[in-house]
Order: C-alpha cells, then sequence, then structure tokens
C-alpha cells in the first residue's frame, strides 16, 4: 500500500472529517421566545420509535427556549436557503434580536402542532425533548423522539428522497467550514441490488 | 405559502429526512476478533477535546469488540469502495466468519496505534471508548474520544476537503437506503465570504 500520502490531521480539525451530514436549521419556542438555528451536528439515533441527537452549544438561545418548553423541531433546508441558514448560524438571537427577521425566515405551524417551522425546507422532524441531563450538560448532546415528521413532495416522498431528479436548488446542504458548504450529488447504486 | 405538497411522513420512515451523512466504517480489535462494520448514524460531538458519537446496534460483532476493547476507529470510505462497504454493512461476522475476505477489505495500523483500520479510504478518525452505559445501553449510543486522525492529502488537506477537486472515485457515499447512496457533490459558498 502506498501510505505516502497519508497525513496526520490535528485534532482540533478531526470533527471536519465526518461533519459534512445535512445541514440541519433547529426552531423552537418557549412561549416568550421564537429562534431559528442552523447546526451540522445532528443524527438519527433509532428507527422506532424514531429518535434524533443534535449538538447545541451553550451559546445559543434555541437551547435555552429547548430546555424550557421541552419541545424543537429540525428541519432540512435546501441550496435555495443557502444564504438565510448561514445567517441563521452565524447571527444570535441574545444580540441580534432581529435576527430572524434580519435573516428572512417565514415560519408557520402545522395543524395541531405548535413547534414553529421555517417555511421552504426540503423536510420537517418534530420532536419532543427526551430529557438527560448528563448528556445535555457534558456533552451538549440533545435527544429528541419524533412526534411527526413531514417532507414536500417534491424532493421526498413514499420514503425516499429525489435528490438525482430535482433542480439544484432543491438540494440539500451540508456545511464544511465558514461559508463554504457541498450540496448532496448524484445517487449511486450498489451491483445486484439495482 | 402553498403548502399543497408538504405530506406527512410515517415516523417509521422519519430516520431517512436526516440520514444522508457521510457513511463511515467502524473497525475494532479486542485481541481475539477484529471486525469492521458500516455506520450511517455517526457524527461530530466536540470539537476540543475532539469528540464522535456512532450507533452501534446490540446485533453487531463490532459492538461487542468495542465493549471489550474500549477503541475503535471511524474512517470515511470512498465512491470507489461502494461494493466493499455494503457488503461491509450487510454481513455480520456472527453468522458470516469470512466477512472480510468476503467483503475485500485489506487492514492496516498506523505507526504506534493497535487499532485495524481499513486501506483506501479518505480519512481515519482513532477513537477510545469514553463508557456510558446508560447511552449505550438505552440508545445503543457510543461517544469516542479523538486520539489520532489522518486523511489522504489528494482529497483532505490544511483541514479542509477538496471533493470538488478529485475524480468521482474519491467521493464520499451518503447511505439512503438499501443498495442506494448518493455520492457528495458540489461545493457551494456563501456570498460575501467567498
Amino acid at each position: 500500500m502506498n501510505n505516502s500520502h497519508i497525513q496526520t490531521v490535528p485534532l482540533e480539525k478531526a470533527y471536519r472529517l465526518i461533519t459534512h451530514g445535512p445541514t440541519v436549521l433547529v426552531s423552537a419556542n418557549d412561549g416568550q421566545d421564537t429562534d431559528v438555528m442552523a447546526a451540522a451536528w445532528a443524527c438519527a439515533l433509532e428507527f422506532s420509535p424514531a429518535k434524533v441527537t443534535v449538538v447545541l452549544d451553550k451559546s445559543t438561545k434555541t437551547r435555552k427556549i429547548i430546555e424550557n418548553s421541552g419541545y424543537f423541531a429540525l428541519q432540512i433546508p435546501t441550496l435555495k436557503q443557502l444564504e438565510m441558514v448561514y445567517s441563521l448560524g452565524t447571527l444570535s438571537l441574545y444580540n441580534a434580536p432581529d435576527k430572524l427577521e434580519q435573516s428572512g425566515v417565514q415560519l408557520f405551524k402545522f395543524a395541531d402542532q405548535e413547534i414553529p417551522v421555517v417555511e421552504g425546507c426540503a423536510a420537517w422532524i418534530l420532536c419532543e425533548l427526551i430529557p438527560e441531563p448528563h448528556n445535555q450538560q457534558a456533552h451538549d448532546l440533545f435527544i429528541g423522539k419524533v412526534i411527526a415528521a413531514y417532507a414536500d413532495d417534491r424532493v421526498f416522498r413514499d420514503g425516499h428522497w429525489f435528490y438525482h431528479e430535482v433542480s439544484e436548488e432543491w438540494k440539500s446542504i451540508h456545511h464544511v467550514a465558514g461559508g463554504h458548504f457541498y450540496t448532496i450529488g448524484e445517487a449511486v447504486t450498489v451491483k445486484d441490488t439495482e
């Protein structure tokens, strides 16, 4: 094996090696405040009952609102929303009270649901927080039980993404560093499973 | 807002909405057995000290080996390795003792490291398990402290991925369902940050 190309990665940059999952928006309301933030570190946790994880830094107002309310939504934004996502990920409601207006966010609610969500996304995952004080304090790790999920059928239907059939503006965006993202790419299929 | 395209997603399919992060390979050795499995649910957890999460089902031998040894590696495979990754994700060492040979895996070790890793990947993240019995039992969630990281400088260098400059065979693969994956796509940059 030719190892001449293998270089050490500084530990503080190691996260970049797996951080290019789909960037999500996290929204919440506690009766007093509403916030939406961008998060790169969200992940599925369980099929059934459906659960997800999301890492929420202690510096974010969204985290405080979720701790107060016990509910949050993850949503999958699209390339069309790139500037909005970046703005939501860099401004903080703590020092920019008009963050949502500045970022151009339009909120709505699904019928019979109280969690505010962002218009124009490809999908929405509504969650009830499973309180886990150790994970939240020690790891900034929040676990949500999925209580409802929705998707835009132009890009997700019958349980499958159709990123390979839509225009670029519908693609998911995957944060890598600073203002740099990748879009989701081409569909590939393992032989014998086509 | 035109909501006519928004459809409910069954809860048991909700994970598919955020599962398209980079698929990883998880490798481990406990002095007796060596295994490598594919995992779609891995995520960064902390910048410094660098930590990662990975969900490991109780049915996997890799999980048992990690519980025994306290160490594991995450590695980022490439499109060139698609068939191998799929094989590692569908065969189990429990009922296919020659799983690694069948899958065509070549293992090696980095200098001064004991964890076996897979040749030909784009990057490798070596981890020490942070034992968290509750997370492991209740959520199948394993937390690793990164002890070393390496990348192939043809696709990751100076802390950045260069997926936009390499041939297709180098691209990360993002599992969606069954034998279906997406590759990572195009680089896009937020205005004013270029």
